[in-house]
């Protein structure tokens, strides 16, 4: 699957991902009341606002970039029905060529990691039939329990061509607390990134692997550290923008090839519209600012590589 | 929300909880005809199957338990139609007066994690309405991301009288390989304890706070320092059973009181019709079997106590 991301990558020439994490206060109010007018102020209302809200961001940047990420805990809020919407966005971003890394941060002891790598990177057999969850190209997967709470999601992705971002460093202010402890000298995010080397040698595509790390850009002295610990990892990077990560600090991220990162933006791409400079487009034309934003971020990024 | 699981663990003298965690294969074959006969060998038959078979597990046990656990990941694995059983299940479970435990290991960075907990704990407005999503009494939650991954979740159960057990020691083989570590002397799973007690500071309901821990049966002495570290932390107990994880080894996990942990038991329970002693009750009859699982296991717990 990285093969698959890379390409894309080389091709939109853009180390981006696009973080489509809805909150209903993003959504311009004639998004949210088209869909309250059809489904009324419910949770199918909701789910129809972010549907439309995701549908005109990604027709208006899906020729810029390789990939998106859905944060699923945003559709998650909204019950069965904002899952469905979850569940319509990914398929949508497909249709359109994009690799879709859900994100997800699922991650439990073996069969039940089993199930949720099924779930959301695999397929499940019911009687002589197989069928596919919520079928993402990547997820984002928790590893405090271990490798074999991490295990069933890299044979998944050796089975399916799957690929898997395991959280190393993130990009929260208090992920210091745990992640930086010292455990005989090395911070327990080094600890971490050395076993996601040892879990994606068994999935190797090309010069990369399959399983990739979370990598915040809000620590950029701790991702230069990390790039040279995990040659051969792709590194899924938060914390760009609203949270405060520059292009300057992204740089370690990379590998000297430009090779070894994709950068996440949410708020700064999907609530553009929002805020300088991109208030002059209008609420009624948010998808345009959101694909100005897309643009700005990919010169931003590429000037630093 | 604690005060209300201690009432009902009194009332029942049962400090167990039944985890949900329906794979196929646990399932009867009439059950799964019944369903596929209906739905078809498709993503509705396997939901339709589960939920047939949660709800004679949940019959035949509910008057002798105070809670239970759904596992979401077996019912994730079937995307959307499996999260309708789940849906399902714990409504029905609420019906019958049982507190639920969504076991969702979920945890994010701060506003990721509160959609989380409105999603699962809590109620999410949508225009002039509000609404719940999963709508359990308790989740579990994962710690990796530290306090402002966490927060969110106590806030959300302070505002809704909610409860969740964050993941402190886990039941797995390789839970020691990062939770064991040692820093500046003591396991991180030490350091997360101190965490969970500060945290559940800001949630007590009585004697005990609605912020409770994750202790796995299967580490005795691990458990005994835990108590001794969280004295007014209850415990979620898994591991017991087909995990390994004996009476004996439970006893360290309650405080004097004989308050303190609640146990879950899931294959041994709602499979007990696969395995000796229980064969006899026949696959016709596999709620049966499960009630007199229940009966045993809550004999077996109650004689170390």
């Amino acid at each position: 699957m990285v093969s698959r991301l890379i390409e894309k990558i080389q091709k939109t020439k853009a180390p981006i991902c696009v973080g489509l994490d809805p909150m209903l206060s993003y959504i311009p109010e004639h998004v949210t009341k088209k869909a309250y007018d059809e489904f009324g102020e419910t949770l199918e209302g909701a789910a129809q606002a972010i549907w439309l809200f995701n549908k005109e961001i990604i027709d208006a940047t899906a020729d810029l970039i390789p990939s998106v990420k859905p944060q699923i805990a945003m559709y998650e809020q909204f019950g069965i029905e904002g899952l469905k919407a979850y569940d319509k966005t990914v398929k949508y971003c497909q249709q359109k060529g994009l690799i879709v890394i859900g994100d997800v941060k699922r991650g439990d002891i073996g069969s039940t990691s089993t199930a949720y790598a099924t779930g959301h990177i695999g397929k499940v057999q019911v009687g002589s039939n197989v069928f596919a969850g919520f079928d993402t190209e990547y997820i984002t997967v928790n590893p405090y329990l271990g490798t074999d709470g991490v295990k069933p999601f890299v044979d998944v992705c050796n089975e399916y061509d799957r690929g898997i971002f395991v959280l190393v460093k993130t990009s929260n202010p208090s992920s210091g607390e745990f992640q930086d402890r010292l455990i005989d000298g090395k911070p327990l995010y080094e600890l971490v990134a050395e076993k996601v080397v040892e879990w994606g040698e068994a999935s190797m595509d090309g010069a990369y692997s399959n399983v990739g790390a979370v990598v915040g850009a809000t620590y950029p002295e701790m991702s230069r550290v990390l790039r040279k610990l995990m040659p051969k990892t792709y590194f899924l990077v938060p914390g760009y923008g609203a949270q405060g990560g520059t292009a300057e600090d992204l740089k370690y991220c990379f590998n000297e090839d430009g090779l070894g990162a994709v950068v996440n933006s949410s708020r700064g791409i999907i609530a553009a519209y929002k805020k300088e400079p991109y208030v002059k487009f209008g609420a009624e034309h948010f998808g345009e600012a959101s694909r100005q934003a897309v643009i700005d971020m990919i010169t931003d990024i590429n000037s630093v590589l």
